[in-house]
């Protein structure tokens, strides 16, 4: 046997493996994936948009791309969602990605040194994690309030591990469901230019807000070029297109630009085609009014089950939007060792805390939901069904 | 500004950024680009395909998939491409892969090591280079004769220099054109077990071949799960599609499918599904005898012209297939210095040599010059006025 790098021992798949295999299986109800509703899809819009397009431009289409996007995206991205959102950017900011988990790729392949500390919020979304630690990142928790991470906490943290990155997802935070508010959006801009940190900030989820009024991204008061934004099209369209967006220093992107030269040339195009169309058509807010009332019900019906069905002792998120809501149990609860009989006896699976965290101990007790991808008579009979089991430990 | 990490300091994008700006200039007849002839793409099955999956399968499409890649796809690669290969492969053996080049990504991600030696053809592509070097391999080249590496000298190179890959590109070499004999495929695969050396087998021009018999991949003859083979539905079909093929041990698949989920997910299901498609409607063969006469046609038009337009002095690969034609000139020539006066005085555009050459001196007198993109007209006008230049250099 061929011995691999030493990046992949830094790799797991045990936590992904889980996830996959209790989604495919259609006789468990699965809380897993960050899935989008698949009642939602605007599938007519997407077939006339690529009847349009393939009759228009096929072989542009069919061709190789430059690596930094399809020119129609990156503009229709500028106007329809970058500068409604108050960011100061113009062309050469903008890259597209193939998803924004491409992007996070991207930026640690060129920025992360083994060694270098990347400050992430605690918990934080796992794939990021593990990205981050095969390029032989120091992983530093962040710990957050319910409103986010705490600027004079991460000002303390900053003298203490010289980090080169902070790594947050700031509206609607996988898995924690926490949104950072406006003016500990500043405050983190402000730190990192002060102290030369660059800012990852990931934000997919920031247009599925169900509740409560819209937060400029960090990016919109970034004065320095410090904070390199990604966005996603797989919560606001179509997962299975991978189209993500990178907003960053025009001189950050050149470099970004040629790391994905030699990752994958560039992203589909038929994807990015897509995508413009389906901004420069003024789709976008016509979509977002279809999806929100779907997932607000969701959601609320995900939280009143929780009230209903779950032991007293559970305590859960209430978030704004988003697609997940996050779940602390009692201290005999373990959630990963109790996954297999979820799905296999109970017929219910979640992702367990464990993953989601540097020291996996440090998410035990805890959970992630997802109310997106299940109808609220599956969404209730699923909370039943883990409310039951979780009782049946417990003894309340 | 924040630094970079020292991976990036081994990658440069000065070659490609040179083959990018004149190949987008129209007024530029581009030899730069290993693109398919727009002419050729099956415009009207891709629509027809497309209709029909968008149909049948909406969801599915639109929906995050497996990492691995998607099912129907894998079976129709296996079925229609790797077992007519004379390939001993099933499923597990298979992964889709954003391109052939993510492929190569993540190949060697999953095994390089920082001071890992690579065997590489000299010369070879470019890419495939600047890849193996961001992750900090030691690159040493391998001598080629006119069917490609000798196995003698490959085996004196790895007594030598303990490799842990060989990287080949056997059929219609990019740049060179060349192609590796059968029975050195067979003395490779027996060496690569011998000496437990990884082989990366990139064949994604295989398909085009022009003239003479086809021969059976080096994975074919691998009985000791040695030999990594890639494919790409680039030249067979369309490069925007932006869909390759790996097949390996299932063992290292687990490795990459690991790799590949903290790179971009998955990916895009629409292009993948479409790839099925085409193979599975028995459209390949059709297209490849659509394709094959139009090649075949710019390729003996290219080698007419060289003969009538360049000066003696210059030296040219006669390939039977593929996209490249590799030529030698004369050593007062420096094909690099020269390109900008061709492409913005003559209108007429190459790719250097120095690229594809780990020492880039040693391809100071080689240019390489696609023949699939252009019409006959067009690579007659654009060898001409090449040829016009270099004679005036030359002074013959």
């Amino acid at each position: 046997m061929i011995t691999y790098a030493d990046r992949m021992k830094n790799v797991s798949g045990e936590a992904l493996n889980d996830i996959l295999k209790y989604s495919s299986d259609p006789s468990i109800i699965s809380f897993s994936l960050g899935s989008p509703a698949k009642e939602v899809y605007p599938v007519e819009t997407i077939k006339n948009i690529i009847n349009d397009i393939m009759n228009k431009d096929a072989a542009k289409i069919l061709s190789y791309g430059q690596s930094e996007g399809y020119m129609p995206l990156r503009e229709a991205y500028l106007n329809h969602i970058a500068h409604p959102k108050g960011i100061d950017a113009s062309i050469e900011n903008v890259i597209i990605t193939t998803g924004a988990t491409q992007g996070i790729d991207l930026i640690s392949q060129t920025f992360i040194n083994p060694g270098d500390v990347v400050l992430v919020e605690s918990p934080s979304f796992l794939t990021s994690l593990q990205v981050f630690l095969k390029y032989g990142a120091i992983l530093v928790p962040v710990i957050m309030d319910d409103h986010g991470i705490i600027p004079e906490l991460l000002e303390d943290l900053i003298k203490v591990h010289n980090p080169k990155i902070l790594y947050t997802i700031p509206t609607f935070q996988n898995p924690s469901g926490k949104t950072l508010t406006e003016e500990r959006r500043k405050d983190i801009a402000q730190i990192a230019s002060k102290y030369n940190l660059l800012v990852i900030e990931d934000d997919p989820y920031c247009d599925l807000r169900y509740r409560g009024e819209h937060i400029p991204p960090i990016k919109s008061f970034d004065k320095t070029g410090n904070v390199i934004l990604t966005n996603s099209f797989s919560k606001i369209l179509a997962p299975g297109l991978r189209v993500g967006t990178i907003v960053a220093d025009s001189k950050i992107n050149e470099a970004l630009v040629l790391a994905k030269g030699g990752t994958d040339t560039n992203t589909t195009i038929l994807s990015q085609a897509i995508c413009a169309e389906f901004l420069n058509g003024g789709y976008l807010p016509a979509h977002l009014n279809d999806m929100v009332p779907v997932y607000l019900e969701r959601l609320e019906s995900m939280l009143y089950c929780l009230d209903k069905y779950f032991p007293k002792s559970c305590k859960y998120t209430i978030p704004e939007g988003g697609l997940f809501v996050w779940i602390e149990m009692p201290h005999e609860i373990d959630t990963g060792k109790l996954l297999e009989s979820a799905a296999n006896e109970h017929k219910v699976s979640y992702v367990p805390g464990y993953p989601f965290f540097i020291n996996p101990d440090d998410g035990k007790h805890s959970l992630r939901l997802n109310f997106s991808s299940n109808t609220p008579d599956r969404i209730e009979e699923g909370i039943k069904r883990l409310g039951a089991f979780f009782h049946s430990i417990i003894n309340e």
